[in-house]
């Protein structure tokens, strides 16, 4: 097992399958796009273990709580992790992680996206640690997300051979 | 003519005019800005032929249906490929697509947003085919978007000398 | 002195101190992540020449006016320039500016998020020049910023040894 790999499994934590979608929904995109050297990562949700994607649903300072909202931001990395071991085969082929940008369903004037996004952050460092795991980031607030998510975090990131 | 344009008029669809800008209207950037091998693709929303900016207007799932947003997606393709032609001369030389941001002008909680983005998606797909038309995509849901347009898509491709 | 900063001086322009946070508040990454010949840059907001975030908060719009949305986009590239002269020690290291990408906390509706942004890339421009200020730009209106700022900007440029 990798060394990215081992981390996760010494904290307890499993990668969830791939994502299971509603009927009828076509997303026509890989969820990470390698082009070179580079990992172009799709916009990705919180997903359970099975795949599906992850509730609770709705918008964070309304229905959904501020740690709620961090949690759901920690299983995106879950979900962003999963999609890239699938595509490289081993999470040590992340190199270095370039910039991520995390969008949170909120109402306006919702003012903690930081905190809320704090928990793909944390993650990603507690994985990668402070240099591979560095990271420029935007955290917003936007008005809808697909299957009305509570967070959505897109991402990319260098890869080795 | 290109490999591409020539798919294009096979599949009857023409580029629209640069860009006619509302009066008093300044924008200060390129719709393609080329740095080293990476053309980095502004915002773009749907045109009409001439080049003015493509009705209707307003918010998918309030006053514009699904299937016209993904029509105003297709459309905001076009716009983006007349800008790449006018910068690069020839479609074929866009090499490879990497990513592509989608923003939907919608009401608080439309859950469709990547169905609208597909209208892009689809027919980047059926220009480029599935290897170097693939990109990574997030789809969202934004508060306001230039002019009221309904949909706006900005992109990063590689190109070829 | 470097000429960037010569520009600067000349302009009348000093950059902000280092964001001095809220209390509480952890922003786990850097306001510039350099990863080889590349600044990725974190959103930035407007701030105060100590470092606070500056006022006036809330949505462009409603409470805000256009001109003091267009002055907090020109404070915000004060900011990254800030970031980037603590990053990189001379600003005319940055090369070029590849994309910048501008949020607007509005209303919902509307339609100037392009008038707020130019405020900052008019002050690239006349800081860089048209060729190595040049950059791709989406400007869209958000539902929520972090501290409930006016604008954020994220952005990416092309860096020199």
């Amino acid at each position: 097992m990798s060394g990215i790999e081992n981390r996760l499994a010494a904290m307890g934590l499993a990668l969830p399958a791939p994502l299971a979608l509603p009927a009828h929904v076509v997303l026509p995109f890989p969820f990470v796009n390698i082009r070179g050297d580079t990992a172009y990562i799709s916009g990705h949700g919180p997903q359970n273990d099975d795949g599906s994607v992850s509730a609770p649903f709705g918008r964070v300072g309304e229905t959904i709580s501020l740690e709620e909202g961090r949690l759901l931001a920690r299983k995106t990395a879950l979900s962003i992790l999963a999609s890239l071991k699938r595509e490289l085969g081993d999470l040590d082929r992340v190199r270095e992680w370039r910039r991520v940008f995390g969008m949170v369903n909120c109402a306006p004037g919702f003012t903690q996206t930081p905190a809320v996004i704090n928990g793909f952050s944390e993650l990603i460092l507690e994985l990668y640690g402070p240099e591979r795991g560095r990271h420029a980031r935007s955290a917003i607030g936007v008005a809808a997300l697909p299957f009305n998510i509570a967070v959505e975090i897109e991402a990319e990131a260098a890869i080795s051979a």
